[in-house]
């Protein structure tokens, strides 16, 4: 039976300031990537994210991004292999505390924007934050775009990876996303998102943007926590693949 | 046979800035208190200090600190035990990523300069950073200053800890130290600091200010790395620590 | 006649993360503090802030605080006057390049949080955030606690000051704010509030908590825009002073 | 009479943390680049920096940088112009208040590392750079590489500015710098450092690494105070321009 994860950012609030419905969107989804502290959260909120995954039976993942507050780690910074390898192992080590303070299980790691991005097309960037995720915990996975190279190096370091798939983006024939600002790039309407996602988790196929049919390796759609009618969203998909027979569970 | 560890704070360069003279003073000690970002110290200077620490077998531990690195964390800052708790937690999560990933224990936990100041006096901050501590491995040995409420809250925590005396320092009859300041303060002949934590080691005894002889525990001896004056008299703390027959190891 | 301003903390967001809702609040106050990017703001916030200021004619303040993002600047932290005047130069410095840009003259001072807390009661600090603010442009106008020490250090200093009177919080004999937590320190009935603020603009006087009348310096009221209560506190004061006959208009 | 300047970082040193020689450097400079507190320097620092320059009559300048402490603003960020523009407003109005509060004239701006070199091969940074700097004083001068993109765009901003060469590198036909890292790039011969440096002052014009003889416009040379061999040759270069006939003034 065919199976899927739902996996949304969440402990993005920071000091004072509060980003996410976090208390709304947990009961929803399988999987949470908790902020670390640079480019969001803090440790008071990790601690009360961890302790909310517990409360809900999600899976917590920790979201190393940047050392970049006022951007949101979501700037582009020429970090070195080396440095972004030390960034994660901080971050994550900062979560796990949290973690095994909580008797919650560290499952895996979801690089956050920039980094993402960056480490989806740059091999020696991945090579060197699975090398960081992989000397931490051998057993953690890594969450990363679907055919991207933080996959390739997963698989050469080792370590386990679930590919993640997104509800609202098109596809190149290549497996590889439709850059954002360029046309096409968004699945605005949320039925064809939706349907999109099911036949990616029934199978395993999407049709790229040149109207080919493209196999795609997807174990989590990303979701989103932000506002209502993200959340709005979340509750639609995940009711909608439960209808059509796709398991919601965490990878 | 009596025995006695020498405590250093190392790892407290941050990018660019380089503070110590680490890889000169190791060789002497027997305990690192390792920077762990807040108040000094960054990922790829953490993840070096550590593989200095495994390279002279000097035991590894965290310095947590305020998150004042304008500061370096010797401003007190009103923190809740909340927040202390949590950010002891993040930093020695962070600090244990890198120990773990190089295959080195953690062994302690020292809070640092405000932090550790105001916990020693705050029982309800103390208790809350043994707790953080505690929650994240109950074998962690707590350094902190003898005599002090850190001491005290670990013992109500179930938490190991070693008592840290400083050769520098005049104590009072009660054991607590004279102020920074205050005259009397600084023992400020070499020999004469050499002499006391000699016989704290061996009698477990000192001479308070007000001339009376005080019981005092006496487990590890903070010595400094900050500069050459600072390294000449590790060296020479230690030859005459051994000379009389202390052995110098961590605790 | 009598007159009063309305003072509101305004560009608190920062990056990604929101706070206040300083559209809808500004029309309705006359001066405004604005965060500098030590506690609460960034670059791009205070830019259009200032904008904001421009647009509706409301007199520009800098809202000096602590460099304590993670608390808001909140939290005592033991800076030294030295430390906290340059502190004040600088985040004046900085929000005065955004004022000059946009022609928008900067008018005042009153430093935020734990900062203005702080130095309300400890004149050697109140005399250093008064000498960097003069230091700066003696023009400038110091908005601090009525009756507090930074009053005492503005008239010492040669600076301008306008004293800030709070209408939910109940004073003492002396003129100081019963501290928060105590019984009755907050006045919540919002008719008592208003009708005290109109007294204090009128007749420059206030009950104190023991009964007595006791006299007291009213320039400025602060009042508050983070939520939509708070918002409609400010549209119903300024409507209640304007038919008290008050005039409400920056100092 | 043909003359120039000699330019240097100053004021790089952060709380506890010290880069730099400036008190050594600084007599044989004449216009000093001010860290601002983004990449180096923190405010206790800037006023000590300001009162320096006022003390030997050095050219005071902002040297402002990216948010990136901890890579010293070394590394690229994508920010985007109006991020850029806004961070350099902030940073220049932070120095402006120390040099107001000295009475020491802000003459110039140049931008620190990463930035420097990204806004001098992007017109579009350079030009919010540009524009940030004329909105708060027009009369400000920037100092930027020779040739590049953000001399271009002072001129079209209206802002004057001075083109600043390097002693030690290599130039290409084009005037533009020959990349770190190729073979050629660095002049590693103090001699012939020199001999490059009179000849641009004097004839304004340098050997290509083709060997061509290229034109260059030079108002300024930079060197550097980051240790006694940098030390040692600012000495040097001076004391050879001076006997060259070359007069070291600030631009």
């Amino acid at each position: 039976m065919p199976s899927i994860d739902l996996n949304c950012d969440l402990g993005e609030s920071f000091g004072t300031y509060t980003i996410g419905m976090d208390e709304e969107v947990i009961p929803s989804i399988t999987s949470a990537n908790i902020a670390c502290g640079y480019h969001a959260g803090d440790p008071i909120v990790m601690s009360r994210t961890v302790a909310l995954c517990k409360r809900y039976g999600v899976h917590a993942g920790a979201h190393p991004g940047f050392p970049d507050l006022i951007g949101f780690g979501r700037r582009n910074m020429a970090s070195s292999p080396a440095e972004a390898k030390a960034y994660v192992q901080y971050q994550i080590g900062a979560l796990k505390a949290f973690c095994d303070s909580a008797s919650v299980p560290l499952r895996h790691v979801k690089p956050h924007g920039a980094l993402y991005n960056m480490a989806g097309k740059d091999y020696a960037l991945a090579k060197a934050i699975c090398e960081g995720i992989y000397s931490i915990d051998r057993n953690l996975i890594l969450l990363a775009l679907s055919g991207s190279e933080m996959i390739r190096a997963a698989a050469d370091t080792g370590l386990a990876c679930a590919s993640e798939v997104f509800a609202d983006r098109a596809y190149r024939a290549d497996g590889s996303l439709v850059p954002r600002g360029q046309e096409g790039a968004m699945i605005e309407d949320e039925d064809e998102a939706i349907a999109r996602v099911i036949r990616m988790a029934v199978e395993r196929k999407v049709t790229a943007i040149d109207g080919s049919d493209i196999d795609l390796k997807a174990d989590s759609v990303c979701v989103h926590g932000d506002g209502s009618k993200a959340l709005a969203f979340v509750v639609r998909i995940r009711a909608a693949l439960e209808s059509a027979g796709v398991t919601v569970k965490a990878f």
